[in-house]
């Protein structure tokens, strides 16, 4: 059972050399965020590494013991370079087998497609004692082993998996959030800001400058689990601007 | 002086909470990927942290100590919620200090903006003992700080601090790479793929699949840092390819 008065935790590995060189841009670090956002899971720290087997263990044994889960994406299609599904297993100390129904599954997708290979058969390899994730879109499937979540580094496949998974995961206290936007440099209200977050201790108070047609504004983001705290909160931020000239857009800018 | 021989390494650290609930999306991985290739300096890893400052000094003294250079982006404004320089000071066992250098620029600055307030004085704390990195777009520096990098989170005001710094750090041996092209599955060519990158013991192939038009290909890049190695590694790969009737783009598709 959910324990709704503690707040739930989730990291994010990003395996992938691809990113590290600055040829592919990262999608799912923002797509995941958002996702366990809605799920009450707070994302508290991504890694990116590269394809190594050590450097993967080490963020995986590192990020499980202190989450309460962890995330992979990337790392397990059918060539030499995906190397995922063989780096946990050696985190988690298990041995990597073939999944009966992740072979099912590639079957009958590569019947008509030349059949299945030695190589296709790697992407039904799995740590031992781990299941599936369906993926209704594409049919490859990820790994949840324990707390860990073994995504594809593809993002419309990884969103296949991520609809899969909607709603299984324990959540804890929503983080609830109000965006209120100004034509405001922010460093005119920084001591408002940190007043205003002072006096509401259950509240964390973001302030995100932008420059748009010449013209200085910042969005103040205030998070809270308590509804009535970020409501007080908010309306301190709003009526404190508006003391100083400066009106306030509930949502944002 | 350089040493070519070897392979210099960097270690980027994302601050900020905005980038890990998925309100924003990150830019400044990519952004300073592709500057750290340009400098001959491979990005060995990445993380994304909270605005906490234990978090940012976890990550600060374990990269730091297995890296080259270690960059920050994030948490250097006005705001409350900027600690990025006090956490780095903690980090490394320094005080923060008020920049001479910093304080003259922001006075400038804010001559005709109503003044070097406090809150816009914290702009020019420093870990004692640290330099500015001049930005011509905006006028806010970066700190450098021995091996420490402390960037802007607005990619556009990390890009003048970039600039500023290009050319100025030691590289190693540049990473070459050239990408070669294939309507194939990877799946079909994983063999081949493993058997290249065996036989060119200087080479990594990576390889990205797409789908394009109800088509399958993908891109295979291939890295070295010895140009006669890369070049003989495509070689191989596009025969191959060719051998078994699927040609290969050079350049990639």
């Amino acid at each position: 059972m959910a324990d709704s008065s503690r707040i739930y935790t989730a990291a994010l590995i990003v395996i992938g050399d691809e990113i590290l060189s600055g040829r592919t841009h990262d999608k799912n670090i923002a797509q995941i965020a958002g996702w366990l956002g809605v799920q009450n899971i707070r994302l508290a720290e991504v890694r990116v590494v590269a394809d190594v087997t050590a450097a993967i263990v080490e963020a995986v044994n590192t990020l499980r013991a202190r989450n309460d889960y962890v995330f992979t994406t990337g790392g397990i299609g059918p060539t030499h370079d995906d190397i995922t599904v063989d780096a946990i297993a050696q985190a988690v100390g298990v041995n990597v087998v073939v999944h009966p129904q992740a072979r099912a599954i590639l079957e009958d997708y590569y019947q008509e497609r030349g059949g299945l290979t030695d190589a296709r058969l790697r992407m039904a390899r799995v740590p031992e004692g781990a299941e599936l994730i369906p993926n209704r879109y594409t049919g490859a499937p990820g790994i949840k082993f324990e707390n860990l979540f073994i995504m594809a580094g593809v993002p419309q496949i990884t969103a296949g998996m991520l609809e899969a998974l909607t709603g299984t995961l324990e959540g804890g206290a929503p983080l609830l959030s109000e965006t209120v936007g100004c034509w405001v440099a922010e460093s005119e209200v920084a001591d408002l800001l940190r007043l205003t977050e002072k006096a509401h201790a259950s509240c964390q108070i973001g302030s995100y400058p932008f420059w748009r047609e010449g013209r200085t504004g910042a969005n103040f983001v205030i998070r809270s689990t308590d509804a009535n705290e970020l409501a007080a909160c908010s309306r301190a931020l709003i009526d404190g601007l508006a003391a100083i000239d400066k009106p306030a857009f509930a949502g944002g800018i």
